[in-house]
């Protein structure tokens, strides 16, 4: 980067808000994806919306990429540097502007935390159910920019259900509003809710409007044991047959059983197979009702043993537990890739036998867990990215778990995003049409390809780039 | 047209699904929308998914333009011919194509008439809850263009929450498969929503794939009269504030309380200047106790009278006289023309309020009723469009409606889309730079402007045209 771009830099944000030493360039390398690393020229923490519009518009001028990055939790890469590039960093903007108790909405910042969020609204008996495994870290404009789910999606849908209204400035520097506290607001095209997963490939998001929901006045949690995978998947079949709506069901195998035990010695059962994590919540006796039936599901699909938390207390530790898993995997071996494929509920029993098939096929470790209310599983191949015989081996599992997920009418991401990890998939999921369409969006907007470029999909400098193989990116994002 | 098209598009869709005939063209000249009309060049009704393909193939080859239709039941001008246009009916492509109980899904053909699909679902113990004013009569295909709302909007959501999947013929001839049988999926952009409520200016859809939800077992329908308005709106107010989410919650005025009293003879109460139909629906005791204090709060607020349902059948005739309320108003005066101004759901009895006041301000009638709950006003004007000062008054009521709604931060349209009715409005409520926005994807698919052109903004040759003003529309529009 020459000089007088980062001179330009310095003068739009202040020079305590710029940084280029080699010490802060590697800190901002890399997010939460594993493998891919490439450092920035640098890293800016812009104060207002004047201030990226103003570095927004330099990018275009002296046409260097702008990567947009929140708390750098994601899985997919979205966060990762790209060359030439410079990071602006959006976790200062963390004010919760407005609570308002008669419309049920929130406008927050993009910095906001997501956990921290959920506190305070419920403080006022609401409730924002958007729950990632990352919710103590990760912050609103990142779970908006990758239409972040989590455990509570089966029941209350995912973060796009949430997002009323979004500020962004776009890649011309103009700012965009769009949408409001409206309940239902059909005017134009849909901006909001396509900004909404965008993966910051379209604007920096500067202030978003939440809905809230009133709080759920009464829960269930219980764990469910089985010796066998099958019964497991059974038991969740029955209970969506059943017209049960769970809060939360999730699956963890026996690998992951393990890796959290050791991880929070809650005394889980080392030897079961699998544990559903369930919990109802709602109102009045149906709460119990619902929990009754679901005990009767598993027991006639043959689970070991049954376990009520007692308290809240209880029921958190065991929530805790299951958020920890990918924590948990992550301390058995170097390199832990965590992945997102999702099927149709009804395939979930074959694609678990299918991950399972993958890691003897390839000969590496998985652990599986997951949305199973959702169809959506979280494959983690514990492997050492400093050996590339066992990379690759892990990368050949995944290529054969995606598609067998796409075979299965799944798709390659439920709640992580599209990513630089999983671009030279979509093309077999969205289609032809589909990733022209996207790229045409793209570049009708992002007319220079500035924001965030060559995530979700790489366009050539003529707009019909074949999407470069995974080995090839990844020798190109290697730090 | 000449000969050439016309020659053209029999051998496409067959002689016998070619229509051009001037009485035919009448018949295709308007919709549901008032004051609005146009004849078009021709009518086709295509069979399949590939003769749509050659029909936009051709329509971008001889430059004219396409405007596919539905029932014809939107109330925005959404599918009002265009200069130089073929109208493409999709009513006969009305096949509910699989219903999939496991996965809660079902695949349906465009033309399938929403309520006769309602009824298939709930035969099976299903719900697909959007219900549109309309849906004796309207079309999926249309309930999509549009983002269809309904009466059960504020519990249950509207069109864009069931749509999962959707198959579109692209402006480029190209086949658009987007979505599917997954609970979550952010594999790159999110072009499903997008296309929820893109008033058929993206393509036309061949393909939906809907989400279904257990029927809720158990419901209870109030009707609440009131001597005053205002006690109404703080009736609403009250309810929202005790976290209560009633399925239902319907406003109708006095002048509505007339209209549907004449057309239904149910007894409705003349005097009353306020009636709020509420529905509860759920699982257990819940309802019950849900009903006892929405009773309480309406006593609270001064209700006159408190009606229950006894019985399924008592209750939908209640239902059936409120989604008669645009028909009862119909019958009063030669034109009716039905808004959807919407606004923040605390805003609701000014929103009120300002409707009386724009009768009065220029003297013109109006009947108001529409979704409280959801903050969804339907304002209805009843004026006759043959004596131009009487459609001239009623036009600037609507303005002074729209700036109002506008001011507390609310917006043109709840569910009704854009279409002509509206699009001189598009930018106050959507600001240039969403304007903007939006016509840069527009054209960045649909190069040559083929697909519903002129319908939510315009596109000048150079695609930066200023909005024309309504009069201008209306001339340019009318037969």
């Amino acid at each position: 980067m020459d000089q007088y771009t980062t001179e330009k830099l310095k003068s739009i944000v202040g020079t305590k808000n710029f940084f280029d030493s080699k010490e802060d360039k590697l800190v901002y390398s890399y997010d939460g994806t594993p493998v891919y690393k490439q450092l920035p020229e640098a890293i800016v923490f812009p104060q207002d919306d004047e201030q990226i519009s103003k570095i927004i518009k330099l990018a275009n001028q002296e046409k260097f990429s702008i990567v947009p990055r929140g708390a750098g939790t994601g899985l997919s890469g979205g966060a990762i540097p790209t060359e030439n590039s410079v990071v602006v960093v959006m976790t200062k903007w963390n004010k919760i502007l407005e609570v308002d108790s008669n419309n049920l909405t929130a406008w927050v910042e993009p910095g906001v935390v997501t956990g921290l969020f959920q506190k305070e609204v419920e403080k006022l008996g609401l409730f924002y159910p958007p729950d990632p495994g990352s919710l103590t870290v990760c912050t609103i404009g990142g779970n908006v920019a990758n239409n972040a789910g989590g455990l509570r999606g089966l029941k209350y849908g995912v973060t796009k259900n949430y997002v009323l209204g979004v500020e962004m400035i776009l890649p011309n520097g103009e700012l965009l509003k769009t949408g409001g506290k409206n309940m239902k607001d059909v005017a134009g095209y849909n901006l909001r809710d396509f900004i909404v997963g965008s993966e910051g490939t379209l604007g920096i998001i500067t202030k978003v409007l939440l809905k809230l929901i009133p709080k759920p006045t009464q829960s269930i949690t219980l764990l469910i044991f089985f010796d066998k995978l099958i019964d497991a998947g059974k038991t969740v079949a029955d209970i969506i047959a059943s017209h049960i709506v769970p809060s939360m069901m999730e699956f963890l195998d026996n690998t992951t059983i393990n890796c959290v035990e050791d991880y929070t010695h809650i005394g889980l059962p080392r030897k079961s197979e699998a544990i559903l994590l369930i919990e109802i919540d709602g109102r009045g006796s149906i709460v119990q009702e619902d929990a009754e039936t679901i005990r009767k599901i598993a027991v006639k699909n043959n689970a070991t043993a049954l376990k009520g938390a007692s308290d809240e207390n209880e029921a958190n530790i065991l929530k805790t537990a299951r958020r920890s898993a990918f924590s948990a995997l992550a301390r058995r071996m170097p390199t832990t890739i965590l992945e997102d494929a999702t099927v149709p509920r009804s395939e979930l029993p074959i694609m678990i036998e299918k991950v399972s098939k993958a890691g003897k096929m390839f000969n590496v470790t998985f652990g599986n867990f997951g949305h199973a209310g959702d169809g959506n599983l979280h494959p983690t191949c514990l492997t050492d990215e400093r050996d590339s015989k066992e990379l690759d081996k892990a990368h050949r599992a995944f290529d054969f778990i995606f598609n067998e997920a796409i075979k299965l009418g799944g798709t390659i991401t439920g709640e992580h995003g599209t990513g630089l990890a999983k671009k030279h998939f979509l093309e077999q999921v969205a289609g032809p049409a589909g990733v022209d369409m996207m790229k045409k969006i793209k570049l009708a907007i992002d007319h220079n390809n500035i924001l965030n470029p060559g995530k979700i999909f790489t366009i050539s400098p003529k707009c019909e780039g074949s999407m470069p193989t995974k080995r090839e990116q990844i020798k190109d994002f290697h730090v």
